[in-house]
Protein backbone atom coordinates (compact mmCIF):
# COMPACT_ATOMS: atom_id res chain seq x y z
CA UNK A 1 0.00 0.00 0.00
CA UNK A 2 1.52 3.38 -0.81
CA UNK A 3 0.63 6.53 1.56
CA UNK A 4 1.35 10.48 0.76
CA UNK A 5 0.96 12.46 3.60
CA UNK A 6 0.55 16.06 2.46
CA UNK A 7 0.78 19.55 4.89
CA UNK A 8 -0.67 22.00 3.01
CA UNK A 9 0.60 25.47 3.06
CA UNK A 10 0.30 28.66 1.04
CA UNK A 11 4.36 29.35 1.03
CA UNK A 12 5.13 25.69 2.00
CA UNK A 13 3.44 22.33 1.37
CA UNK A 14 4.89 19.38 1.81
CA UNK A 15 4.38 15.66 1.16
CA UNK A 16 6.12 12.57 1.85
CA UNK A 17 5.38 8.97 0.04
CA UNK A 18 6.18 5.87 1.82
CA UNK A 19 5.33 2.01 1.03
CA UNK A 20 3.71 0.00 3.36
CA UNK A 21 4.06 -4.04 2.41
CA UNK A 22 4.78 -6.88 4.50
CA UNK A 23 8.75 -6.19 4.77
CA UNK A 24 8.17 -2.60 6.40
CA UNK A 25 7.98 0.95 5.46
CA UNK A 26 10.15 2.46 3.17
CA UNK A 27 10.32 6.15 1.44
CA UNK A 28 9.32 6.78 -1.90
CA UNK A 29 10.10 10.54 -2.32
CA UNK A 30 9.17 13.78 0.03
CA UNK A 31 10.06 16.67 -1.00
CA UNK A 32 8.02 21.01 -1.20
CA UNK A 33 5.93 22.98 -3.30
CA UNK A 34 7.30 26.56 -2.54
CA UNK A 35 5.48 28.67 -4.86
CA UNK A 36 6.97 32.47 -4.95
CA UNK A 37 5.96 34.54 -1.84
CA UNK A 38 5.52 37.84 -4.49
CA UNK A 39 3.00 36.13 -6.34
CA UNK A 40 -1.01 36.49 -5.97
CA UNK A 41 -2.34 33.62 -3.57
CA UNK A 42 -4.32 32.26 -6.78
CA UNK A 43 -1.25 31.66 -8.50
CA UNK A 44 0.31 30.13 -5.48
CA UNK A 45 -2.83 27.94 -5.34
CA UNK A 46 -2.23 27.25 -8.87
CA UNK A 47 1.51 25.95 -8.45
CA UNK A 48 0.49 23.56 -5.50
CA UNK A 49 -2.32 22.22 -7.35
CA UNK A 50 -0.18 21.47 -10.67
CA UNK A 51 2.58 20.33 -8.35
CA UNK A 52 0.30 18.14 -6.16
CA UNK A 53 -1.51 16.33 -8.84
CA UNK A 54 1.99 15.47 -11.05
CA UNK A 55 2.95 13.87 -7.87
CA UNK A 56 -0.47 11.97 -7.19
CA UNK A 57 0.06 10.74 -10.81
CA UNK A 58 3.33 9.77 -10.73
CA UNK A 59 3.19 7.67 -7.31
CA UNK A 60 -0.59 6.80 -7.77
CA UNK A 61 -0.81 6.48 -3.82
CA UNK A 62 -3.75 4.61 -2.02
CA UNK A 63 -4.55 7.08 0.71
CA UNK A 64 -3.93 10.74 1.30
CA UNK A 65 -3.10 11.78 4.90
CA UNK A 66 -3.78 14.85 5.97
CA UNK A 67 -4.02 16.88 9.61
CA UNK A 68 -6.99 17.17 10.72
CA UNK A 69 -8.48 20.76 10.60
CA UNK A 70 -8.59 21.97 14.34
CA UNK A 71 -10.30 24.74 16.55
CA UNK A 72 -7.40 26.42 17.95
CA UNK A 73 -6.38 28.28 15.18
CA UNK A 74 -4.92 31.55 16.66
CA UNK A 75 -5.61 34.01 14.06
CA UNK A 76 -9.05 33.08 11.79
CA UNK A 77 -7.56 34.75 8.83
CA UNK A 78 -4.37 32.38 9.47
CA UNK A 79 -7.07 30.09 8.63
CA UNK A 80 -8.42 30.71 6.02
CA UNK A 81 -6.35 31.39 4.49
CA UNK A 82 -4.28 27.80 5.45
CA UNK A 83 -8.04 26.02 4.33
CA UNK A 84 -7.29 27.73 0.69
CA UNK A 85 -3.68 25.83 0.32
CA UNK A 86 -5.37 22.43 1.71
CA UNK A 87 -8.97 23.16 -0.41
CA UNK A 88 -6.84 23.12 -3.04
CA UNK A 89 -4.78 19.52 -1.70
CA UNK A 90 -8.48 17.84 -0.88
CA UNK A 91 -9.87 18.54 -4.11
CA UNK A 92 -6.19 16.81 -6.05
CA UNK A 93 -7.03 14.07 -4.08
CA UNK A 94 -11.16 14.02 -5.10
CA UNK A 95 -9.70 14.84 -8.71
CA UNK A 96 -7.42 11.72 -8.78
CA UNK A 97 -9.87 9.49 -6.97
CA UNK A 98 -7.73 8.68 -3.69
CA UNK A 99 -8.85 8.35 -0.62
CA UNK A 100 -8.32 11.22 1.63
CA UNK A 101 -8.19 10.29 5.71
CA UNK A 102 -7.10 12.72 8.33
CA UNK A 103 -5.76 12.27 11.67
CA UNK A 104 -4.98 14.33 14.51
CA UNK A 105 -1.44 15.64 15.12
CA UNK A 106 -1.32 13.52 18.55
CA UNK A 107 -2.69 10.29 16.93
CA UNK A 108 0.40 10.49 14.26
CA UNK A 109 2.67 10.83 17.57
CA UNK A 110 0.95 8.56 19.58
CA UNK A 111 1.18 5.91 16.30
CA UNK A 112 4.70 6.62 15.66
CA UNK A 113 5.67 6.91 19.38
CA UNK A 114 3.54 5.83 21.76
CA UNK A 115 3.96 9.08 23.15
CA UNK A 116 1.21 11.96 21.69
CA UNK A 117 2.97 14.41 23.31
CA UNK A 118 6.15 13.97 21.86
CA UNK A 119 7.65 16.88 20.16
CA UNK A 120 8.48 18.61 16.40
CA UNK A 121 11.85 17.42 16.92
CA UNK A 122 11.35 14.09 18.37
CA UNK A 123 8.88 13.49 15.51
CA UNK A 124 11.49 14.44 13.26
CA UNK A 125 14.03 12.19 14.95
CA UNK A 126 11.93 9.35 14.59
CA UNK A 127 10.96 9.79 11.18
CA UNK A 128 14.56 10.31 9.88
CA UNK A 129 15.67 6.67 11.94
CA UNK A 130 12.77 4.89 10.73
CA UNK A 131 12.93 5.90 7.09
CA UNK A 132 17.03 5.67 7.66
CA UNK A 133 17.24 9.23 5.80
CA UNK A 134 20.48 10.20 6.45
CA UNK A 135 20.76 13.85 4.73
CA UNK A 136 20.84 16.59 7.37
CA UNK A 137 19.39 19.15 5.55
CA UNK A 138 16.15 17.45 5.45
CA UNK A 139 12.97 19.74 5.59
CA UNK A 140 10.88 19.88 8.59
CA UNK A 141 8.15 20.64 6.09
CA UNK A 142 8.33 17.83 4.53
CA UNK A 143 8.95 15.38 7.50
CA UNK A 144 5.61 16.76 9.17
CA UNK A 145 4.10 15.07 6.02
CA UNK A 146 6.17 12.09 6.28
CA UNK A 147 5.58 12.24 9.92
CA UNK A 148 1.39 12.07 8.36
CA UNK A 149 2.25 9.84 5.63
CA UNK A 150 4.41 6.74 8.45
CA UNK A 151 1.90 7.59 11.04
CA UNK A 152 -0.76 6.07 8.61
CA UNK A 153 1.41 3.36 7.88
CA UNK A 154 1.87 2.19 11.58
CA UNK A 155 -1.63 2.39 12.47
CA UNK A 156 -2.76 0.05 9.41
CA UNK A 157 0.23 -1.79 10.33
CA UNK A 158 -0.75 -2.15 14.12
CA UNK A 159 -4.24 -3.38 12.96
CA UNK A 160 -2.43 -6.00 10.34
CA UNK A 161 -0.92 -7.50 13.41
CA UNK B 1 -16.74 43.88 -19.76
CA UNK B 2 -18.05 40.76 -18.30
CA UNK B 3 -17.94 40.18 -14.90
CA UNK B 4 -18.48 37.36 -12.39
CA UNK B 5 -19.02 37.60 -8.73
CA UNK B 6 -18.54 34.73 -6.78
CA UNK B 7 -20.11 34.01 -3.00
CA UNK B 8 -18.31 30.88 -1.28
CA UNK B 9 -19.40 28.13 0.59
CA UNK B 10 -19.14 24.63 0.77
CA UNK B 11 -23.29 24.23 1.07
CA UNK B 12 -23.85 27.10 -1.33
CA UNK B 13 -21.89 28.79 -3.81
CA UNK B 14 -23.29 31.41 -4.94
CA UNK B 15 -22.58 33.09 -8.29
CA UNK B 16 -23.80 35.79 -10.71
CA UNK B 17 -22.52 37.10 -14.34
CA UNK B 18 -23.14 40.81 -15.03
CA UNK B 19 -22.11 42.56 -18.51
CA UNK B 20 -21.15 46.24 -18.18
CA UNK B 21 -21.92 48.01 -21.87
CA UNK B 22 -22.34 51.66 -22.46
CA UNK B 23 -25.83 50.89 -22.49
CA UNK B 24 -25.74 49.73 -18.73
CA UNK B 25 -25.17 46.49 -16.68
CA UNK B 26 -27.76 43.51 -17.52
CA UNK B 27 -27.62 39.82 -16.11
CA UNK B 28 -26.85 36.95 -17.88
CA UNK B 29 -26.58 34.61 -15.43
CA UNK B 30 -27.21 33.65 -11.22
CA UNK B 31 -27.43 30.16 -9.87
CA UNK B 32 -25.88 28.46 -6.70
CA UNK B 33 -23.82 25.50 -6.77
CA UNK B 34 -25.09 23.64 -4.31
CA UNK B 35 -23.08 19.91 -2.86
CA UNK B 36 -25.24 17.13 -1.00
CA UNK B 37 -24.12 18.08 2.47
CA UNK B 38 -23.59 14.29 3.60
CA UNK B 39 -21.11 14.22 0.58
CA UNK B 40 -17.92 14.24 1.82
CA UNK B 41 -16.44 17.81 1.94
CA UNK B 42 -13.28 16.53 -0.67
CA UNK B 43 -16.46 15.54 -3.38
CA UNK B 44 -18.18 19.13 -2.17
CA UNK B 45 -14.65 20.99 -3.33
CA UNK B 46 -14.66 18.43 -6.42
CA UNK B 47 -18.39 19.25 -7.79
CA UNK B 48 -17.88 23.70 -6.63
CA UNK B 49 -14.47 23.12 -8.86
CA UNK B 50 -16.30 21.04 -11.85
CA UNK B 51 -19.41 23.44 -11.57
CA UNK B 52 -17.79 26.84 -11.61
CA UNK B 53 -14.87 25.61 -14.18
CA UNK B 54 -17.90 25.04 -16.35
CA UNK B 55 -19.67 28.96 -15.78
CA UNK B 56 -15.86 30.07 -16.34
CA UNK B 57 -15.67 28.15 -19.32
CA UNK B 58 -19.44 29.09 -20.63
CA UNK B 59 -19.42 32.81 -20.16
CA UNK B 60 -15.44 33.90 -20.69
CA UNK B 61 -15.45 36.60 -17.97
CA UNK B 62 -12.94 39.31 -17.65
CA UNK B 63 -13.14 39.18 -14.25
CA UNK B 64 -13.82 37.23 -11.01
CA UNK B 65 -14.90 39.08 -8.29
CA UNK B 66 -14.79 38.10 -4.75
CA UNK B 67 -15.45 39.45 -1.53
CA UNK B 68 -12.18 40.04 1.03
CA UNK B 69 -11.47 37.50 3.60
CA UNK B 70 -11.81 39.10 6.92
CA UNK B 71 -10.27 38.62 10.26
CA UNK B 72 -13.53 38.97 12.11
CA UNK B 73 -14.93 35.25 11.83
CA UNK B 74 -16.16 34.22 14.91
CA UNK B 75 -15.14 30.94 14.51
CA UNK B 76 -11.43 29.88 12.70
CA UNK B 77 -12.64 26.38 12.29
CA UNK B 78 -15.82 28.21 10.04
CA UNK B 79 -12.86 30.26 8.51
CA UNK B 80 -10.70 27.57 7.57
CA UNK B 81 -14.48 25.55 5.92
CA UNK B 82 -14.86 28.78 4.33
CA UNK B 83 -11.13 28.61 2.77
CA UNK B 84 -11.12 25.46 1.43
CA UNK B 85 -14.07 26.61 -0.67
CA UNK B 86 -12.70 29.70 -1.49
CA UNK B 87 -8.98 28.10 -2.46
CA UNK B 88 -10.69 26.12 -4.93
CA UNK B 89 -12.74 29.24 -6.51
CA UNK B 90 -9.45 30.98 -6.55
CA UNK B 91 -7.86 28.20 -8.21
CA UNK B 92 -10.60 27.66 -10.94
CA UNK B 93 -9.78 32.07 -11.54
CA UNK B 94 -6.56 31.15 -12.15
CA UNK B 95 -6.63 28.07 -14.33
CA UNK B 96 -8.69 30.11 -16.52
CA UNK B 97 -6.48 32.73 -16.68
CA UNK B 98 -9.28 35.56 -15.25
CA UNK B 99 -8.13 38.53 -13.30
CA UNK B 100 -9.31 37.39 -9.79
CA UNK B 101 -10.07 41.13 -7.56
CA UNK B 102 -11.28 40.98 -4.14
CA UNK B 103 -13.62 43.76 -2.48
CA UNK B 104 -14.94 44.48 1.25
CA UNK B 105 -18.36 43.72 2.01
CA UNK B 106 -18.37 47.71 2.81
CA UNK B 107 -16.79 48.75 -0.83
CA UNK B 108 -19.45 46.67 -2.51
CA UNK B 109 -22.31 48.29 -0.65
CA UNK B 110 -21.20 51.84 -0.99
CA UNK B 111 -20.22 51.70 -4.82
CA UNK B 112 -24.22 50.04 -4.72
CA UNK B 113 -25.84 52.39 -2.45
CA UNK B 114 -23.82 55.11 -1.33
CA UNK B 115 -24.06 53.90 1.97
CA UNK B 116 -21.45 50.98 3.45
CA UNK B 117 -23.54 50.16 5.82
CA UNK B 118 -26.67 49.32 3.54
CA UNK B 119 -28.47 45.80 4.77
CA UNK B 120 -28.10 42.75 3.26
CA UNK B 121 -31.99 42.77 2.40
CA UNK B 122 -31.52 46.61 1.55
CA UNK B 123 -28.62 45.43 -1.12
CA UNK B 124 -30.61 42.77 -2.54
CA UNK B 125 -33.63 44.79 -3.24
CA UNK B 126 -31.21 47.11 -5.24
CA UNK B 127 -29.94 44.40 -7.17
CA UNK B 128 -33.04 43.44 -7.95
CA UNK B 129 -34.51 46.45 -8.87
CA UNK B 130 -31.47 47.58 -11.04
CA UNK B 131 -30.72 44.25 -13.31
CA UNK B 132 -34.79 44.40 -12.95
CA UNK B 133 -35.17 40.94 -11.30
CA UNK B 134 -38.73 39.98 -10.83
CA UNK B 135 -38.50 36.70 -9.25
CA UNK B 136 -39.88 36.71 -6.13
CA UNK B 137 -38.06 33.24 -5.01
CA UNK B 138 -34.56 34.46 -6.04
CA UNK B 139 -31.71 33.06 -4.12
CA UNK B 140 -30.03 35.23 -1.47
CA UNK B 141 -26.80 33.08 -1.95
CA UNK B 142 -26.93 34.56 -5.68
CA UNK B 143 -28.10 38.00 -4.78
CA UNK B 144 -24.83 38.45 -2.57
CA UNK B 145 -22.69 37.02 -5.75
CA UNK B 146 -24.39 39.41 -8.01
CA UNK B 147 -23.74 42.25 -5.85
CA UNK B 148 -20.20 41.85 -5.95
CA UNK B 149 -20.37 41.38 -9.50
CA UNK B 150 -22.57 44.72 -9.50
CA UNK B 151 -20.38 46.64 -7.11
CA UNK B 152 -17.63 45.96 -9.28
CA UNK B 153 -19.65 47.04 -12.51
CA UNK B 154 -20.30 50.06 -10.61
CA UNK B 155 -16.65 50.92 -10.29
CA UNK B 156 -15.36 50.71 -13.41
CA UNK B 157 -18.56 52.99 -14.39
CA UNK B 158 -17.20 55.47 -11.85
CA UNK B 159 -13.98 55.49 -13.04
CA UNK B 160 -14.94 55.67 -16.25
CA UNK B 161 -17.69 58.27 -16.06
Amino acid sequence: MRIIGIDPGLNITGYGVVELSSGGVKILEAGTVEPKRTDPFEARLFKIHHHITGILEAQKPDLVVLEKLYAHYKHPATAAVLGHARGVICLCAAQQKIKLVEHSVKRVRKALTGNGNATKIQIQDFVKRVLNIKSPGFRLDASDALALALGQAHMLRYKLT
